[in-house]
């Protein structure tokens, strides 16, 4: 913890000595060097928008593009074709918390969320509402009104404080036989809160609904414990926290015992059984290859597996410890120095109900985000009035967050 | 033309003159110098499946990668954002005889399928019918079972003669004011039949119908006219003649008119109006913005960018006349070579019937395949009999043709 403040300036230079306290002792530092890092001075709070680039993975790229593709030609499909399941797999394993043949790689999260929450629909005829909150990811709320409205079905929104999110309270108020499915995102993309999902699991399947979790703002950075929370669906996005590039492929998990009782509306011939025989009527491969649609995107695979490898290598335990640190730091400077100059925090307080980046709230917000990459920090906007930090513990140092929110402090006092 | 054969041993040396002599005249013969070439004694004739790696896509994706990736990070969606639409109206105005704003790059083949053909059957209510062919690509197939299954439509199929295809008169035929979709591959994967698009365009718009185009197997080999053809709708693939790359995105074609008529089944964020706003309600953005759905994958984005410049800088008049000059080549050398070992021409004999493969059939074809890759000679089978030649004008000459037949000769003729 900070000191109380004396003179702003001296307190500016006890916190930026306690960052460097920080980074020294920690554990995860040396895993920056393994990322490209064109300027060393810039200063990147935004690796929840967009990850770095492994080290690992831009040699990974070359070696597929210019000896896999260009060496092996067609042949490379022998091996490429493993692929979605093998790094599936390794998903499942070092970063969701589900087991081998429950994950696999496809498309884009919005895609995949669709295909799984078509098939869970499908899979609840005669109910006629899905549950999910005002503030969820824009994609997921836009998906399943085209759903609903191509069904029918009607959309029962939660309206939760915008800072804590909902509470398996706020769903179970709307549960009744009539919900088909709940969906909402694990952790929150603007205030970063941590929506309980093992406790809003039991209480949708107590009513007979499935549930749909977006992880594309944990997955890499808060542990997910998918089998434990009984999950039924999930999707979520590989370029944030795992590293993958841009518009690398998403994940989708479909629990085992739900793999063949649902069935996917994009049935492709990447999903079909005996792909190869390219014979007559579509008959779903079994277990997460029937989940499969079109032709994988190779690079952006392989980039995964790469990702998925440095968060297996730093621990998701010790990720998620220093996503703590960097958080709780980064509310201690705002209340240090921002508050006093019109901010408020966007996300919640307690760090257990808290992901990996933060929420500034200012009026002033959105001209603040491009006036700090004039001066060399690179934060996000989220409307209407987020400045979002996001704090990569593989990549972030302690003195960055600190370096953020003194150029934030900087622009504001200048007016 | 080949001179008749008196012995096959000469015949096959003059063969071998007349390839070097077709090569020595091929004004498009530079162009195999711009693609990565490891092993210059393999012969490649499997670039319908995959095209090979262009040098200039190599550099691009090192570029995008290591540069925009690694130095601009997020910041670099400031002008990835535009990659869909910009890359969309190269390839439309440079292979796909469409106007400016009527084609965007998104997501995989299939899924593009999927959206097109669930947009048309939306646009199409109390229609009962799709009209497709028995021997179009897998996944159309497959997709259309699946939305005809999802909603009570029934599937007429087209039965034709396989090599042929269907003609004009075969689907006219079966069409009537039940009829909601037809939906044919331009060029057939097996037999490379050309299908012929306009006659069939204006039977099934006189019948009311809507038409989804598969242009996978043609676009950047044979000139596709969709505005001269009055096509409503189309999809396809851009790994093989416009050298992408594996799984790189696909194309979408939606008509003018059609695109605010019609709407996309998955609403996604990056399809929406105003995306960043983030705010409630979907809304189309204008034009085919409103047709794309999740994060674009940038990797592919720019290699299509690369292919296209690459097949616009040939000339698809001089990419058409090399193409059919290499399978007039092949058919010449399977008449005088393979039919005399059990082989039978599976594509059409006419030069503008044929598209930019040739299916030899042979009892063993599927063993051939792999006794032709231990040779040295890459090429594909397709299911139940066929050995597929594809002969990319690009990068394959007329002798990679002649060393193809004449190992499928030495190996048949060996028992």
């Amino acid at each position: 913890m900070l000191r109380p403040m004396t003179h702003p300036a001296r307190a500016a230079a006890e916190a930026l000595d306690h960052a460097r306290a920080l980074d020294a002792a920690d554990s995860l530092r040396s895993f920056r060097d393994r990322f490209v890092v064109h300027d060393p001075n810039l200063v990147y709070l935004d690796g929840n928008s967009l990850g770095r680039l492994p080290m690992a993975t831009r040699d990974r790229l070359r070696s597929v593009v210019e000896n896999e593709w260009a060496g092996e030609l067609s042949g490379a499909w022998d091996h490429w074709v493993e692929l979605p399941g093998r790094v599936g797999d390794a998903l499942a394993r070092d970063v969701l918390g589900a087991a081998e043949g429950e994950v696999a790689l496809a498309d884009s999260t919005t895609v995949n969320f669709y295909r799984l929450a078509a098939a869970a629909l499908d899979a609840r005829p005669g109910r006629r509402v899905i549950v999910t909150d005002r503030a969820n990811f824009p994609t997921d709320r836009y998906v399943l009104e085209g759903l609903a409205r191509a069904r029918g079905l009607a959309i029962q929104w939660l309206d939760p404080d915008p800072i804590a999110g909902p509470s398996a309270e706020d769903v179970a108020a709307v549960l009744d036989d009539d919900v088909a499915l709940v969906s909402l995102s694990h952790v929150n993309y603007r205030s970063a809160a941590i929506t309980d999902l093992a406790a809003i699991s039991e209480r949708a399947h107590a009513a007979g609904a499935l549930t749909l979790w977006d992880l594309s703002h944990s997955a890499g950075v808060v542990a997910v414990d998918l089998a434990g929370i009984g999950a039924d669906l999930a999707v979520g996005c590989t370029y944030k926290y795992l590293n993958a590039g841009p518009g690398s492929p998403a994940f989708q998990y479909v629990r085992h015992d739900l793999q063949d009782q649902l069935r996917t509306p994009i049935q492709g011939w990447f999903g079909r059984r005996d792909l190869f025989s390219m014979g007559q009527g579509w008959e779903p491969e079994a277990g997460m290859g029937g989940w499969l649609a079109g032709t994988p995107a190779i690079h952006g695979l392989v980039a995964i597996e790469e990702g998925v490898r440095l968060v297996a290598a730093a621990g998701l335990d010790q990720i998620r410890a220093k996503s703590i640190a960097l958080t709780s730091f980064a509310v201690e400077l705002h209340d240090h120095r921002l508050a006093e100059l019109g901010c408020s925090l966007g996300s919640p307080r307690d760090p257990e109900q808290r992901g990996g980046h933060v929420s500034i709230r200012h009026a002033r917000a959105r001209a603040l985000r491009g006036d700090l990459a004039a001066a060399g920090v690179i934060a996000d906007f989220r409307e209407p009035d987020s400045l979002r930090l996001g704090l990569s513990p593989l990549t972030t140092a302690f003195e960055d967050v600190w370096r953020g929110i003194e150029a934030i402090h900087a622009i504001l006092a200048a007016g």
